[in-house]
């Protein structure tokens, strides 16, 4: 029996993409993109005219730590989470350092034309809030790419984050600037559509023989150990990305606090899952690297609101206990029967706790008071200034509520669109028996696999 | 031969343990615990109140870069620091998660009823400091788990955990509060009654027959490196440990120059005497990772004083001596003669440099006079104000030394309690032959592992 | 055939090197090291003399985050980057760690006789700015490691490290203080002289019979995974590096933002190049780990000018392509008509990007207008104040280039004198065939090596 082997060389589209889409990222930076007032040598006389007493008040000292906390995640805690494959971890990584650093320039031009454009002379101007909004936007691409790990081309990863990061910027405007709804975590804005864009993607894109490859769809003891990195990395810099956009003061000082409680309440009852439906309460490694994390996901739009530390708490409880049965039955359900094959489950991770965390935000907005916020404070979280000065928090509640419908609308509805056009045969995807190997887009040296080989030789003559 | 098998199964503690506990703390910290005026929405009302000019004043803004430096310390530095047995790194990394995430939040209850209960409303407000003292009180807990690694199922840990944290609040409470003694880095608190506390519940647990697991009591290259990820983390961040807590400006500033000259001169003087007890000059990586740490340990309660850069140095320099001397000699000794089992050595690494740190804070307390401090800046540095106004420096010095007989009292005793506890035979620990084997506790994918089990199964053979 | 196999026994040379060293260090810092006045206990009275409002002012809290992260890149950076040989991992991460620990207190006096000594007391006055310049000065040494890695014994690497911060610490005086050129990334004074420092030594250790240890010159996927921990914490931290001894509020605002993203765009250029070179398209890990970092390298010394966003991206365009480049056709030319073995390829990674990042400097001073800056933004981004406040940008565009050809003539000049000093035969360096072997310096535990064993025993009969 001799496969279909599909062309794999990306020996010319691969360069294209990445000099021609790098050139229009120069040419557009150079028409529109300068720095802005807080980055630019005329900050000292900025300074003056606005009575700022010291450096220490410009914006970077805010929001600086939160910043690098944000980069290591995006970097290291998203590439690191997907080395779990026993042989997918230079794509893993890699393509995750690609995508990212394509991203976060694209980012910075289509949030910069919603969001820091300065209508006096036509340019974005960006400062270091930019740079952690451009981190956050190309989150939810990375979330997206853990759906298809493995079975796409690094083409393809370009192509979905192109438009991810394109269907990111609008739909972040119409909820954040439109509806004006809160999401400092991003709970909907990040999470709900990243996960239901990739998702949607792999629900296109369905393979029904990827089992042909399934020998290399699992960990091993080393990889496992590559994945915690990520699962740590993202786990103690979660408080820092909830408050890293956060308003000066309380507001980021509160959402570190949730977020905090949130992710270690999640650990436990994760672990309590995890151990409760296997066989002699041994744990299994895939919910202590992805479950653990569904509390920070689902405290995300809450996360500055006086949610209390108890309410943060219970929030992660529910979720580490909904994510981990997510990996049990509903991972299998999702291949099974809506035929969407999802390499990381995020839909544990990232899906359903989205979609709890805008449920948590819209109910925790309609029902604040003016006791507990106090009334400046009231008005300073929700910014129930200019146009919104006359809403209440009920009409916020319903607000936020519209909000994840727009995420669901725009990650469903983008992916099937995405997931068409990366359909087209021009891609260089691997066949169904070379998905999770690393052997097809990089120069892998061999040594240790040998044992690999072995084994993979095995299980194909038996498939054959 | 057929040896005793334990009963390992804990498909019902752990999760029984896991669900009551975290509903408990859910429950616990919506009766007590609220956010301060720094992290609520009624800070702008505070602010102006107090006169603050900007939110860049908000304590969250000088102690948020150091809380995430500590963070990574506790979850990836403890849990990576202990992967480096051959078999047992989910159990080091995974084990290291729970404990601290459950630790975390009982710590924030017991430190918080004795230092920020408000007693016009009976809560406890909690700020980022809280969250930091949180970290620093699970670092003893993991400490301990240091001693007794591989040997223990995670519901003992937890148990473990919660009499740790309680027992930590207390002697806390006594050396910081009643004694007024002053220890910002944790020399007494957390690493003298950490590893006593440890080293006493390992010598209640003393296994004769440890050794049959011995074909697993130790590294191979791969874990050595992960090892090292732990190490780095700890040596690179201790001096945002030391730190961290210290008094604004000059405190934070002189904790952390003092932290960074004892690691750097502590490394030097551990591969000096690791390389001149081996053969040829090798060095050994158990010192390397383990050894080159005992400066920061060290230099813990002093770090805040005017110690000088090369008192700091001191310091290191004859900690990675006898550090290093304590792996060579020491351990041995311990097992062999005092039936104390320490799995990772923290006599070396916490206790005997801990001990030492309670020494030098106490002799630099008693040393330091006006001229040096300056009148203001000794008295900010030592707090003597109020009840302790007319308290001077000599007096201090016994107080400092008063502090580290408690810490080491708590240690021992409470390690011998809890060893008992943990004796009984319903926790579900590993009989002498399957310690150290993450297939206990943990769902293991095979592929490489069948090297390592034609070794086990070779020495097993040997043995019997 | 019988090999004449050296000595390599170090068991005296590197103890008593690290004893009187680390002894001397002590003496030394007795004699001259101080706390400034910002990390002295007289702080409090100082910041009443200099009106300064607030705690937060403290040079502390404005460079505080950024050292943190240069300190993970000397450490975790530096180290794990060089661990991508298949068997010097212990060598790489360790010795790094052994090199690094001694040069930051070298480096704190040596500096500090230049930069911050008190003439009123002849002391040398230490705060956070020194503990960075410190970190920066060993980086130059650790680059010049990259050269050598595999090839040296750790004497040698203390004798390079003591020799290298001295004649960093001379050539940056010339240049920052003599010449008044800025370099606030060290493109010049760091990546410049620190890769032609290491080259020049490698050329003199030039090893003729160096292929006779060929088969472990080279990576496994394991330890291509653990350098990547290394790239990822260089990279995400770049832009900490830049910016860290930047000025207060704008001038690390912007280097912050310049540095993200050269390096963003030099991700895709690298990713191009790789591919394109290979048969059908696959990717090369070691141009992702490498060359990806380029334009952080090269953006360097203007990080802190008006270079715009769009000038960023054009200095990591071409970075990553030369980058890349040189590892396909100059490191072979290197070794094979200069006899010049660069083990990591530094000549691709810091020298041709250093001395790009140089010119562009250079040229970016020499354009400098008082429209784009500001007359008050010009003087304080070039400092053209006291006995230079007469020099214009033009003029300054000169010195930057007269600074580039310092540090190669210091990196060149020293790197023969050393290299020389190394070529003696006391040292302890390995044989051609012990090269690039842990068991050499360090206790390797064996199990896995099984494997690798008989691949050595095999390649070394073929060779024979």
């Amino acid at each position: 029996l001799l496969w279909h082997r599909e062309n794999t060389n990306i020996k010319w589209s691969l360069p294209a993409v990445c000099f021609v889409w790098q050139l229009s990222m120069i040419i557009l930076f150079g028409v529109f993109v300068r720095y802005n007032e807080e980055s630019d040598t005329h900050w000292v006389d900025y300074r003056k005219e606005k009575n700022i007493t010291s450096d220490i008040e410009n914006d970077y000292y805010f929001r600086y730590p939160s910043f690098q906390d944000v980069h290591v995640m995006i970097f290291v805690g998203f590439g690191f989470l997907m080395t779990f494959l026993k042989r997918y971890s230079f794509g893993a990584v890699g393509f995750n350092f690609l995508v990212a650093a394509f991203g976060i320039q694209w980012a910075l031009l289509m949030q910069g034309w919603f969001h820091s454009l300065d209508y006096t002379d036509g340019k974005i101007k960006i400062g270091i809030e930019n740079l952690i909004n451009a981190d956050f936007c190309v989150a939810g691409c990375l979330i997206a790419y853990g759906a298809v790990l493995g079975k796409v081309s690094p083409v393809q990863l370009l192509v979905m984050t192109l438009f991810g990061v394109t269907l990111f910027a609008v739909e972040e405007y119409i909820i954040l600037n439109v509806l004006h709804a809160k999401d400092a975590g991003g709970s909907m804005v990040i999470h709900t559509f990243g996960a239901y864009y990739g998702l949607s993607i792999s629900w296109v894109l369905y393979r029904p023989n990827l089992d042909r490859s399934k020998h290399l769809n699992g960990s091993v003891y080393q990889s496992d150990m590559f994945a915690m990195i990520g699962t740590l990395f993202l786990w103690m810099f979660w408080p820092s990305f909830n408050s890293a956009i956060a308003d000066h003061g309380d507001g980021q000082h509160r959402a570190a606090i949730n977020t905090y409680l949130a992710l270690a309440s999640t650990v436990l009852t994760t672990v309590a899952m995890s151990s409760l439906f296997e066989k002699t309460g041994k744990l299994d490694m895939v919910h202590i690297q992805n479950s653990t994390l569904a509390g920070g996901v689902a405290v995300g739009t809450a996360a500055e609101f006086m949610l209390s530390p108890y309410g943060s708490l219970i929030v992660g409880f529910f979720c580490g206990i909904i994510s981990t049965l997510g990996y049990i039955y509903f991972s299998p359900f999702l291949e099974e029967k809506l035929k969407i094959q999802d390499t990381c489950g995020i839909h544990n991770l990232h899906a359903m706790p989205g979609v709890i965390g805008g449920i948590v935000g819209a109910i925790s907005a309609a029902a604040a008071t003016n006791t507990v916020y106090g009334d400046l404070g009231l008005e300073n979280t929700f910014d129930f200034t200019g146009p919104f000065a006359k809403r209440v928090p009920t009409i916020q509640g319903g607000y936020q509520a519209a909000g994840l419908c727009v995420a669901l609308c725009f990650g469903i509805g983008g992916g099937i669109f995405v997931g068409l056009v990366l359909k087209l045969p021009i891609w260089g995807d691997p066949a169904d028996e070379n998905c999770f190997d690393d052997e097809i887009y990089w120069e892998v040296r061999q040594v240790f696999f040998f044992l690999l080989t072995f084994y993979r030789f095995f299980s194909i003559k038996a498939i054959t």
